[in-house]
């Protein structure tokens, strides 16, 4: 039984479902312990210990600890990708498709604070800023190049810098309102407005911040 | 000689000379063997043997290794100030001043590139872009405050917030910037331009996305 192929197509399939189960519930109890805890706290006997298997067996599922901000990353993208899919894009202007993509972002990290802070403070610390590539780039970009040939965007702009740019405000925004609480495991909201914040640098992206020309100025 | 006010004032400013002199060598040793070999590979006991130190007495002038990390982060500041102060500020409009202030931090980051990128990867991984207060943030802002009072900005928007995405603007090109290297103690310029990319990104925000009003579309 050693090599897959000596088991039947049935066992295998059941086995592959059984070890996804298995490593589903290793992810959930290290995202229940973490957002109580933080990343850096909680160690890996003690996720193991929360699931009821030995500590050995957590790298069956995960290789190193630091594969858990990879596993949330993912899950993060396809949780986004999900709730864009599940609104009708068609006849949504740029700014409109924009608002509602950063309204999604906003939505996903306010839905469980706390696992969202200790989490991506964890994502920071492993250095993903500056090594992950930027999916939540091309999904901006894909909208502003739709936007561009529908000529509601100026075709002076690069779409790919554009959506590079809105990645980066989306992560300011939320390492804004990250620090504005005490601890990265306390939630308490203190007028820290993540959705406000991100709507504002959005509206600064498309309007620019340049009055039009004039004396004084005179806007708009 | 426990006490500082044992000694005369004379001896006591010499001493604190000397210490701030040593500590400079540590921190010059510290810099060299970081860009050679990056801020992980790089022990407190190298350190210290570069500098001719034992390697207790590192921790006289930086309580942890961390520690490097933010006289780096002020010595940045420190140069940044000195080059905006060397610049006559008067009679430069906003986008020009903004462009100056973009271009001497591109400036700073390309004068020792493998430094930078080293520091600047430590300088993630201890969270910093969480928990560091923006004074880059502050200087933008101060340059649109001025700006809008002269009428160049839009009345509408808030110069805070676009200090700090002006911040989240320079530190997403520089993180571009640095994935382009395969590793980051090697600098190979692959047509990577820092520079370009921060004027590209400062251009976006003061003139927006949204394209003029046309035939095409009504925007809003």
């Amino acid at each position: 039984m050693r090599q897959p192929s000596d088991a039947g197509p049935a066992v295998t399939t059941r086995r592959a479902r059984n070890k996804e189960r298995a490593r589903e519930r290793v992810y959930a109890s290290a995202m229940t312990l973490i957002s109580q805890k933080g990343y850096a706290d909680t160690s890996v006997a003690e996720i193991a210990e929360h699931a009821d298997i030995a500590r050995g067996t957590f790298f069956n599922y995960f290789p190193r600890k630091e594969a858990l901000v990879n596993a949330w990353a993912e899950q993060r993208r396809a949780r986004l990708m999900c709730r864009l899919g599940s609104r009708p894009q068609r006849g949504l202007g740029v700014a409109e498709a924009l608002r509602a993509c950063m309204s999604d972002l906003g939505d996903l990290n306010e839905e469980d604070p706390a696992l969202s802070m200790a989490m991506l403070t964890a994502w920071v610390q492993a250095g993903r800023p500056l090594d992950e590539e930027s999916h939540l780039g091309a999904i901006f970009s894909g909208i502003v190049a739709a936007g561009r040939a529908r000529g509601e965007v100026s075709s002076a702009v690069d779409p790919g810098l554009v959506g590079e740019v809105l990645r980066d405000l989306y992560l300011g925004a939320l390492y804004r309102w990250i620090r504005q609480f005490p601890a990265v495991r306390e939630y308490r909201p203190l007028g820290a407005d993540l959705q406000a914040d991100l709507q504002q640098a959005l509206d600064l992206l498309l309007n620019g911040v340049a009055a039009p020309a004039g004396p004084h100025h005179d806007p708009r």
